[in-house]
């Protein structure tokens, strides 16, 4: 089979393997200082976004990274009240952070401003929290503002960014971890996309080479599906400071199955489920 | 992007999506009185066999599939001896079922004999039980062989088949899970890919509503990753007569956490994890 101008493709060269989706019509794109974002609506997975060539999100299976780039990490840390978000321009992990009702502040630190105004025009859904009183959406460097951060300030950091390479590749860094858990506070958490336990390994292992360099003690990775994205599996990986390491695997399980909101993929029996390990992972990490 | 020639892709019309592996050359192929088999190498998938266009497996990630279609039956059924698989030409999930030792038959009933000729030249590692002296491989029709069959003989039917349609469209279809309720013994499991709860929910519900009308009073679908097939989430479902309703969910994990041999995928925290079910999936079979 051959695919004609009707789909959009990516092709992932690492992993020798390309996804591909089938689209009505583009509906906008731009360059921006940064990338370039391109909007299509396909047939069957509503409208995607797009960066420099690559699938960010689409309407049909965005929920599942989504929720679980935010509520295991919400749900492990004792008492969150100081979220931070660096990425995550759609504001589809934002709006998920702001469903936990103790919540006091989330600051999103996001590099291009038309990430996000394009999601405001194309993905409302994923933007119907930006204007609560807890958010605040800022446009500048990551890195950097990381760099700044107050010591002991954030419960949790949520990384939500594109792949290691171009403008993204400082926050996958040994400085940019060792920002984040100077910022953290005592029973702090981090937790970032972490490619694919399949075809990325070698990500994965380097990611836990330089948590425990950057003084995080316990790190963990969960795993969920994600069809939009190289080998339509995808993780997320947690790591804790000092002295609250069990905090990644002992979540408050109670309070994630009396949850006061909707989600369409997360649950408690998710949340366990996620942090299984295969067999594999286990034999190609024991010596991390 | 565009692919040139050197990519294989698989399109799946009904959910608009595309799937594609670069290739380094093509080894073989052939018209079989069934349907059109081909066998490429792949620059990073290794060796992939193709059905009629579609993909069956590739030696990277086929093992997901084959232990999650036989291991989490197996463990869940008390004391499995007589097993059949339907399907399963390629000899992987016989060569799952094959590592317990309790198990004293497995008769796999494969339509297309030259699947399994094809696979013991280029999938050896999958043929290597082929000779075990508890197999019997015959090249019939599984859904003749069903109706053939005697009742109350078999603790596990392991329905391994392609997808719907086509030959093996049969195989999900009410008379044939009638015949496989008669054949099952009083604790007889039946568990059949089922696949992907992404973009293929209006299947999962048909089998749910076919396998009660059939007879079987619990039904339990567990999903795994599996990059090669639409959406790269996958599924297979189990169901059992009445009587050991709960055996679908409380598995033999002892046995499982003491197995006495080596797996890449599965273990007792992913059985467990596998059975673990998404929300949105609770709601579609809310009302099955």
């Amino acid at each position: 089979m051959t695919l004609d101008d009707k789909w959009f493709t990516e092709i992932s060269v690492s992993s020798g393997t390309a996804f591909s989706l089938k689209l009505t019509h583009k509906v906008h794109e731009e360059q921006t200082p940064y990338q370039h974002i391109a909007i299509y609506e396909t047939e069957a997975f509503g409208t995607l976004m797009t960066i420099d060539g690559c699938i960010m999100l689409s309407d049909r299976d965005n929920f599942i990274y989504h929720e679980m780039l935010s509520h295991p990490a919400l749900f492990s840390h004792p008492d969150p009240k100081q979220v931070v978000i660096i990425g995550g321009g759609d504001c589809g992990t934002l709006r998920e952070v702001l469903k936990h009702p103790g919540v006091e502040n989330v600051r999103q630190i996001e590099l291009d401003e038309r990430v996000t105004r394009l999601a405001e025009r194309y993905f409302p859904d994923l933007c119907e929290s930006n204007c609560d009183q807890r958010a605040k959406l800022q446009f500048i460097d990551g890195i950097q503002w990381m760099a700044d951060a107050s010591p002991n300030s954030i419960d949790i950091i949520i990384i939500d960014s594109t792949d290691p390479v171009g403008p993204a590749e400082g926050l996958f860094s040994l400085p940019f971890y060792k920002n984040c858990h100077s910022a953290l506070r005592q029973n702090g958490l981090l937790v970032q996309q972490s490619e694919s336990p399949l075809v990325h390994m070698d990500i994965i292992k380097a990611m836990y080479h330089a948590f425990q360099s950057a003084g995080f003690s316990a790190v963990s990775t969960f795993n969920f599906p994600q069809c939009v994205y190289p080998s339509g599996w995808w993780s997320a990986t947690m790591a804790a400071k000092p002295g609250i390491e069990q905090s990644l695997r002992a979540f408050r399980e109670q309070d994630t199955s009396n949850k006061s909101f909707e989600t369409e993929y997360y649950n408690a029996a998710i949340h366990r489920a996620a942090l299984a390990t295969p067999e594999f992972f286990k034999r190609c990490l024991s010596k991390y």
